[in-house]
């Protein structure tokens, strides 16, 4: 990967959220572990659970060639989780039973039909189906729910499939994935920085931000406004991804100096929200 | 038209959607609005404040020939709103100044001016860029905030471009652009309904919703469990969209039914939950 930040995008597969019944919180949240990580998130894409759509989008991803394509959703038992048909035919990986994932459900059904929760612990084809994983994929344990998350080692991208419950969703993240992740990412940095300013009039910050960006264009800026008048305050992001943390901390930096001077100078006040 | 149901694509657009700052509300909205009005949203994207980028997802929606695309982010004063650029690239038709368009930011500001939340109404360069419109654009009154909404009419597909601030995008939706809507969906139907079931095994319930998804291939059947357990109750959600609410509702029904007596035979309890 060399010194730029790793590459992602982001697939959240299932009608329910193209017709929205359900609001995908789960690209947000891996986009700010991913940017947390120094990572950058170039594109997200909510799909319905069509093969065809979903395998041309990840067809799409794979030839834009991003260092990691997560996707969210359509991992379960029924037949309308199609996730892994997809990248079996996006990849030309065909699926196969996997015997550590089969090995994860069994025991998920085990401890369930021991603790009551389902009347038999029996491998069904519906529950089968949670192991066919595409050939060569690692099986990723999942602590909350049955089906376990996919890592997909690729030639130029590593394609990882979460279940789209979020917090079976967060587990595999935060516990199977998290060696993997930390590997990937080693020290890469991102920083950022909110400031809240004393004008709710973006036009009249806008020359004055255009002017930072210019002058510091590693560094981005975005301010965002939610209403005009007297006494709203403008809020500006800066953020900035580097190499290590310390050098995206440091543009940061650089950037609220410049930008608390102009305000300065054209008698606006500002206050810094926080540091992150 | 015909008698299927309009498609639609929406696009939103910002940096901070990517780097997980702000959740993208935009997208669900509008997918609950077009299904009630018996459309079908086919897929949804997160884009980066990038011309580039915007511009080849919006060529590569343009040659799919939904009837409608949505964009919201990107139309505010600052160097970085970019999305009507980025549509000028994509459609071949350059930005000119509307002079309709600079009348509605014109007396926007000049209503701020006299109110006292901005300084002088004055006309400066990031306050005419709202008014700078792709050729043959129609601007969308925006009564909360000062970018006026694009509604730009192509060979096969209408182009909508909403602000991201959540308010003034329904805004414009539940305002100026309406009658547009009426008279584009005419009296094509929605039907949802949702039920409860007394069963925490998902992979119990998949043979029986499949059965019924093969019988009735245009009702959408999805099942959500988020967790396992005797007192766990899976949701179940039925839906169709049809030439006419009366049709849709009557595949719901009829899914229903199916349903219903096979959750009998299998002695599992079920509860509506709505009717939609």
């Amino acid at each position: 990967m060399g010194s730029s930040p790793p590459t992602a995008e982001i697939f959240a597969i299932g009608n329910e959220l193209l017709l929205g019944e359900v609001v995908d919180t789960n690209t947000p949240w891996l986009c700010r572990l991913l940017a947390g990580l120094g990572g950058r998130v170039r594109r997200a894409a909510l799909l319905p659970d069509d093969v065809e759509v979903i395998r041309a989008e990840l067809e799409g991803a794979l030839r834009r060639k991003p260092d990691l394509v997560f996707t969210t959703g359509g991992l379960g038992p029924t037949e309308d989780d199609r996730t892994l048909m997809a990248v079996a035919l996006a990849t030309g990986r065909p699926l196969e039973e996997h015997p550590q994932a089969l090995q994860m459900v069994a025991a998920r059904y085990q401890d369930l039909a021991a603790a009551g929760y389902v009347a038999s612990p029996e491998l069904t084809p519906p529950r089968r189906k949670m192991a066919l994983l595409p050939q060569g994929a690692v099986p990723l344990a999942n602590p909350v729910g049955a089906a376990p998350g996919v890592l997909l080692p690729l030639e130029h991208t590593t394609l990882i499939c979460l279940p789209g419950v979020p917090e079976e969703m967060k587990a595999i993240v935060q516990g199977a994935l998290t060696p993997y992740l930390q590997s990937r990412f080693g020290k890469a940095g991102f920083a950022e920085l909110r400031m809240l300013v004393d004008c709710g009039d973006e036009s009249r910050l806008a020359p004055l931000l255009e002017d930072i960006q210019r002058q510091l264009p590693q560094v981005y800026i975005k301010s965002r406004a939610r209403a005009f008048g007297p006494d709203v305050r403008l809020r500006i992001y800066l953020s900035a991804t580097a190499p290590t943390p310390e050098e995206a901390h440091a543009l940061v930096e650089e950037a609220r100096r410049h930008l608390e001077e102009r305000l300065a100078k054209d008698g606006i006040a500002s206050e810094i929200l926080n540091h992150g």
